[in-house]
């Protein structure tokens, strides 16, 4: 809980993104703001997940982005680029050897009435966490799903985001309600911020869900 | 793998379904099949969470739903009772005293095109797990984000279930991008199961992304 919420007037809020809007449509100072986040759960499926999730939150630098954690997730908040890095960077600094372990998070930007965690937006200049991960590689999965809203003509985006996976070489394929990649870690959380990035002046509200895995035991 | 991707001809599908609609909205047979899913992956963060996910699977009931598995996730097809009812009895025959155990899913229907797995649809009759997890019950945490694609008015949409969370005690709180819930295992299921009910006949293509857990150590 932060005493954010309380500005908040209204009990009925947008169950999309959290926000202050109720009923129709709101263009609230929030739809104007260049802010993106990501909502996160870091799941490593051993006895020591505590550890494992604490050691990469510590190596990891946040302070490039706002943050609010509860018993379910975490959410990141600032400019996209910091919040793409600080996700990339948490997931590697948490990847043990052997330990199968899963990410699950959403990327989002635009939501009407987006309203607080606005602090970081005024930053510039290098992602502070890409240095200490950019030599960092292992192999990983991933599946998608990216939801452009309040627009008839939301297929066309998704198609223009598989052909960009392919173009990638990151392996899309059609999974049924989502699309699945694989590929070295930093190309598929690149691609993920990519596809956010695209979605900007195209869309005023979208909505980017992904699962990422790595040290799966599972043979396909 | 399944052969049945093969009966898609093009290498661009939709990246929200896995569906085969190219480009623009494309009305399919699938757009009028009265088929919901649910894609989801299962998280005990434990050193046994193999033996406590094939455990599960052992226990639940999936006669009533299409399934296949990879990697990464797991979806179920069919009418909406009975996948439903499939994954609410899976996530309780996975709890365990103490372990600390999440599920991510979607649930979708009406992605233009949604054209396979359709194998279990003329059931009827009790939803096949009901009797066998009725009496157990634990409390749980939820996160839940509801898109309803291809409208203007998804705000008003999101702003109605919200309301009915409240109106069911289930605490919904506003948080970034998410709404969260609380309250027995039970209701948490129904009433996501109830969301997605809801959308029939108000919007042709909906999606619930949705985040349970239990046991967490995370004070709050």
């Amino acid at each position: 809980m932060n005493d954010e919420k309380n500005t908040f007037p209204s009990s009925e809020n947008c169950a999309a993104c959290g926000c202050g809007a109720e009923g129709l449509p709101w263009s609230g100072r929030g739809t104007d703001l260049p802010i993106a986040g990501c909502r996160f759960s870091l799941y490593p499926m051993s006895d020591r997940y505590v550890d494992i999730i604490l050691g990469a939150l510590k190596e990891t630098d946040t302070s490039a982005v706002w943050s609010q954690s509860d018993a379910l997730s975490t959410v990141y908040r600032g400019r996209l680029p910091y919040v793409a890095d600080a996700v990339k960077a948490l997931f590697i600094h948490a990847w043990q050897d052997g330990v199968h372990m899963a990410l699950e998070g959403q990327y989002s930007k635009g939501c009407p009435g987006d309203i607080d965690g606005d602090s970081k937006l005024g930053l510039e200049g290098d992602a502070p966490n890409a240095a200490a991960v950019r030599d960092r590689h292992f192999p990983v999965l991933c599946k998608f799903a990216l939801y452009p809203m309040g627009t008839g003509d939301y297929i066309q985006h998704i198609a223009n985001v598989w052909r960009a996976a392919e173009a990638r070489g990151l392996c899309p394929e059609t999974i049924h309600y989502a699309t699945r990649l694989s590929g070295d870690v930093h190309d598929i959380f690149d691609f993920l911020e990519e596809v956010c990035a695209s979605m900007d002046g195209k869309v005023s509200h979208y909505i980017v869900h992904f699962t990422i895995n790595c040290n799966s035991p599972t043979a396909e």
